[in-house]
């Protein structure tokens, strides 16, 4: 058996190759690779496997994989559906340590053709061999000229070595946006697509591919995932190294789910979800491609700010103006240049707006120098983490353009760690001459913006990562049955995890509710309590208000009847007596498990904010204090927690830990649990806690 | 006095120019437009003025403008700050029709600038000579070969013909669009920049715009407005002709609006009343700038589709999803294929997903004729609104582009009003070749999604103002002094504007609020009536709920004990008596004073709606009740007025009516009023309309 991680290694920068269906038509399936491979400069040995010829482009050519000279570290199938499953067969008993398959026809095809891909899935586990694919386009790593791929966006003209890795479940989209960072400049050290994922998903991708030493960003696509675990793992170990993860998840809308349902074979899982578990592990998750290239582009450099103030240089007061707005809306402070600052400037050129946006006005164009005095003082005294100067076509203007990079050079020579942004729309070799110069640049300010904005997000998430100290730890599994879960059993088992419950009395048929509600102290809830009746309120089986102990036994009588009769089958295990519990902000909490991430936390406020405005949100278990928080702030009825007409703030530290407990219960018994309702919750004022009133288990079926 | 708007047509449609401040270097403010005129062919007669030279760039000079052989349509004014006003006054004593000021230096930059900008606005007035900036880049007509400008963008290429117009207040923004449109290979008709707009405004030249026959849709820009009247009577005019308005308004953010202030004079307004006058004018208020030319660009045929269904064709399923997405998000239906047509699909391929997106899958590239087959049966049974086939970077390999456009025309021979899109990555003149045959090509396919939404939206809008017979009438405008306004008398004023109110008494101090009370019915609400206590519930001024005669006298004697011991100097009216009125929706209605807009209709649900979700839309007044059923929709809270937690619908009919009404009240006393509370208003059952159970209004000071 092969060494799993090993084998990927090899797959991923393998010291030989075979091509299983070579083909002397170099712009064949089986053709391409091998073309690739000779052009790029491929240093290790390369096998075509034919056994209709005797050379394959010029090589010499080998009848099948048992007959190469050597064991190749992979093996790439260009091979009809019909012979991939022999094929994948000979590469293992060959102990080829992985195969690329590009064939398509298997799982995403019908029921015939996923039993064959399950079949190759079994190979790779029985023999340790690392399968990609079926139904992919393969990889390439630039640097080494190593293309396992038939990707027909390299037909022309390879892709530059560069710090940007991309990682696709769709062989189209990772080519289309390898073409469109290409166009811009921007190189891509390794690429990997991998279709329908019989064995190598896209979070082993990931990975792989965060733990290059020459990746700083990956842009990532999938639709779904398979692996959770390793998935995570991924995104942990990304923002640990400082990698900026860029994703594209499709499958957002309706229509957009249903698609992937039948376009692949992963768990779509909620979107939202999926939206949540970016947002708690930092990755930017892109809502257009362009979007994705802007960050990653940004990104490439692996810089990031301390902070997040931006100074505007712009000629035009209305350019200056719309970045000023897409600044603020990425979350960019445009703090004002220091007053005495603003003076000097004012008194250089009395039509300018010295502030921020700096507007030197079109006369900047005309007076050189004084645009270099402005920019050196906005990059001397202005302390800003970011530096943008918006040109337009100005740079494609050839009289204009040398003088202009002259001004930036020297100005910049003040600059001490910021970030140097300009926008301007010009030719590709002047926008390449100011990237060497060490300037961002970007054709649209919005875009540009967006992408100032991400690399604060980044920042902020790797040093989130660092506070966090590692793992969340943790909890102790409980023993949980199949059978309905009553109320009470459910606030013990939830109480010893940690979860605050107001004190109560189960109360059994025949016992006094009366006394029970005296010891408690009025006024209370009585409530029927059987495991069989989830939904209480339904058959009458809530009392709110009891003032005394004949108040209490009435109710209780009254609710034992009202379940004999809506109820008769129900097992009654008694009567709930808790005090009522006033004040505070309602908000809600539970569990769900999600067909891609398991058990997930959801939060939200209660009555109109999660009925009416969905207003609620996610964290996939299990999550620490502080990401509780985070999670807490997402909710745009946040402010009803501070404090609303006159209220005191809540206890927003208890509800932190209370998600948090709920998160590691929740993780820890995922095997066992289906879902978790904790509705309502009281968040009482600060420093005073919170208790949960109704609780509710179900068990997983 | 010339006729100002013959002299506005002069201005923008001149048959002689002048150019006073005429320099014989080409590159000079005051040669660019000469050299222009003459390059691009302009027919009428053109005159430099230069006292110190015979000839400029080889023709004629005059010493002053009134020397010339006749008198010109228009001068074109670029001469120093110093000079402008009397080139002004020399133009209007000449009696030529209207003047272009380039010159900055006026009212954007100080206090004695502003005082000459007053001057020239001065002379415009008397002598009805039309005055375009000062501190603009001017104007230009590209079919004419009318260049009043000396934008930098046209060195070395001019701007094609095209129905593309633009307006836009600052120059250096109009010339970028303008530059991003020509890169488009958009044509451009006419293109008006107005700066200080010290006489023409951004209004006058859209209004100008909208009417030429030869443009279908304006890209404008404007920091704010100066005259509403006639910026909304531009808007309802492009509306009313079925012209596409996209709008890049800026000054959104809190740094921006500061920017504009200190950038501009114009009036900058509340944002988020530019943006309610956008939806309710139907103009689309573009994001981006990019966003601005992708839906310019899609608009530019001017033709709109009947309905919004969406046929995507795709081979790459993961394409596919993230477009059905994309198309999702902007309110396109991504309907699926009849069965009957899915099954042949199905039957031609089996790996192909026919329902929609249809992916033909990577096969189809091999395949022509089936690409041809799946397309067109798309288009002939598909019935579709819209169909966008997605081809990544596959026009642009030779091999295939000429197949392709061949499959797609062969394939539209069945399109019957469909609007075809594609989405590809292609040089130039490749996406030409597409678009000559009558598609719309974008780059990126979620711009493509955005702007075929759009098209969506300004069918739906022209169909609206066509659906609304023209002007809403207007209310007749009563006798508002300038002193407080009690409780009562408000009601009373509306009221008979059409608000309902509940029945109640004003009790004098002395009279009986127990027998008035008793004649209302019991419970009722008694609050202090005073015209000087505007926030009864401070000083403890309002009793809910007394249940007899005696409650009701009790409650009114602690009341005015509570107002003369907390506001002794207070005007006491009496105390209003009032039925309680319980049930329903609560929400709240309002009108301000925005600087830009005048009268606006505010709109929201009461409670933590307002309070913590800002949850509130506005409408410019007056407007009709189509409008305010539109306006109603827009909050997130709606929902709660279809009825929640089992509550009935709420009767929206009533409500829509009593928004209109109050903007119909609002629009004819704007001049008497400053702002106007119904809070709270309850919206009863469906059928059972409702009562604003408090009234405010305070006069104009």
């Amino acid at each position: 058996m092969l060494d799993r991680t090993d084998a990927l290694s090899a797959l991923l920068a393998p010291n030989s190759i075979a091509l299983v269906g070579a083909s002397d038509d170099a712009q064949r399936i089986g053709g391409r690779p091998l073309r690739y491979l000779r052009e790029g400069g491929y240093r290790g040995a390369v096998y075509p496997v034919n056994p209709k010829r005797d050379t394959v482009q010029g090589l010499r050519a080998y009848a099948s994989i048992a007959d190469l000279p050597e064991t190749p570290d992979v093996a790439i199938l260009a091979v009809p559906a019909s012979g991939t499953l022999d094929a994948v067969r000979a590469c293992a008993d060959r102990k080829v340590k992985a195969a690329i398959v590009f064939t398509a026809g298997f799982a995403e095809t019908d029921e015939a053709g996923r039993a064959i891909q399950d079949q190759m899935t079994g190979i790779a586990r029985e023999s340790g061999m690392r399968l990609l694919g079926p139904n992919c386009l393969g990889v390439f790593s630039s640097a080494t000229g190593y293309y396992g791929t038939f990707s027909a966006i390299l037909d022309g003209a390879f892709i530059a070595p560069g710090p940007v890795g991309v990682v696709s479940q769709s062989g189209a989209y990772g080519s289309h946006i390898a073409h469109l960072a290409r166009q811009r400049g921007l190189g891509i050290g390794h690429w990997i697509t991998t279709g329908n994922e019989c064995d190598v998903d896209v979070a082993e991708a990931l990975r792989w591919m965060v733990e290059q030493p020459d990746v700083n960003v990956v842009m990532a696509y999938a639709e779904g995932i398979r692996n959770r675990d390793a998935f995570v793992e991924a995104l942990e170990v990304a923002r640990e190294r400082e990698k900026a993860i860029v994703f594209m998840k499709v499958g957002r809308s309706e229509v957009g789910a249903h698609a992937v349902s039948s376009h692949t074979a992963a768990l779509a899982g909620s979107d939202a979800v999926f939206d949540a578990v970016f947002r708690q592990y930092g990755v930017w998750r892109a809502k257009t491609t362009a979007e994705q290239l802007d960050v990653a582009y940004a990104c490439s450099r692996g810089l990031y700010p301390a902070g997040n103030t931006l100074g505007i240089f712009t000629l035009s007061g209305g350019f200056g103006i719309q970045m000023a707005d897409d600044a603020e809306a990425a979350g960019l402070d445009v703090a004002p240049m220091p007053e005495e600052a603003q003076a000097e400037l004012k008194a250089m050129l009395p039509y300018a707006s010295p502030r921020n946006p700096v507007d030197a006005t079109a006369q900047a164009l005309t007076d050189l120098p004084l645009m270099t005095k402005y920019v050196a003082a906005m990059l001397e005294k202005g302390g800003y983490d970011f530096f943008t100067g918006i040109f337009g076509s100005g740079p494609a203007s050839p009289t204009f353009a040398g003088r202009l990079r002259e001004v930036l050079e020297t100005a910049s020579a003040a600059s001490r760690g910021t970030i140097m942004a300009l926008t301007m729309s010009a030719p590709p070799e002047i926008v390449r001459s100011y990237e060497e110069k060490g300037f961002l640049v970007h054709e649209d300010g919005t875009a540009l913006m967006n992408a100032l904005g991400a690399l604060v997000h980044f920042r902020r998430s790797f040093d989130q990562a660092k506070a966090a100290h590692g793992q969340v730890p943790a909890a102790e599994p409980v023993a949980i049955g199949r059978d309905a879960i009553g109320e009470h059993e459910a606030k013990r088992i939830l109480s010893a995890a940690g979860i605050p419950f107001p004190q109560e009395a189960l109360v059994r048929v025949g016992e006094d509710a009366g006394a029970a509600a005296a010891a408690i102290g009025f006024p209370v809830v009585v409530k029927i309590a059987s495991p069989d009746i989830a939904h209480k309120t339904e058959i009458g089986g809530v009392i709110v208000g009891p003032k005394d102990e004949a108040e209490a036994r009435a109710a209780a009588a009254e609710i034992l009847a009202r379940a004999a009769k809506h109820r008769p089958d129900a097992r009654i295990d008694g009567l709930l007596v808790s005090p009522m519990i006033a004040g505070g902000v309602e908000v809600i909490a539970g569990v769900t498990s999600d067909p891609a991430f398991g058990p997930v936390v959801m939060f939200g406020l209660g009555g109109v904010f999660v009925e009416v405005l969905k207003d609620v949100t996610f964290r996939a278990a299990p999550f620490d204090v502080a990401e509780a928080h985070r999670m807490i702030r997402e909710i745009r009825g946040f402010p009803m927690l501070e404090g609303v007409r006159g209220a005191p703030p809540a206890d927003v530290d208890a509800l932190a830990r209370m998600l948090s407990d709920l998160s590691r219960f929740a993780a820890a018994n995922a095997a066992g649990i289906e879902s978790i309702d904790l509705n309502p919750v009281r968040v009482l004022e600060r420093g005073r806690g919170l208790v949960a009133l109704d609780a509710l288990i179900v068990p997983r079926a």
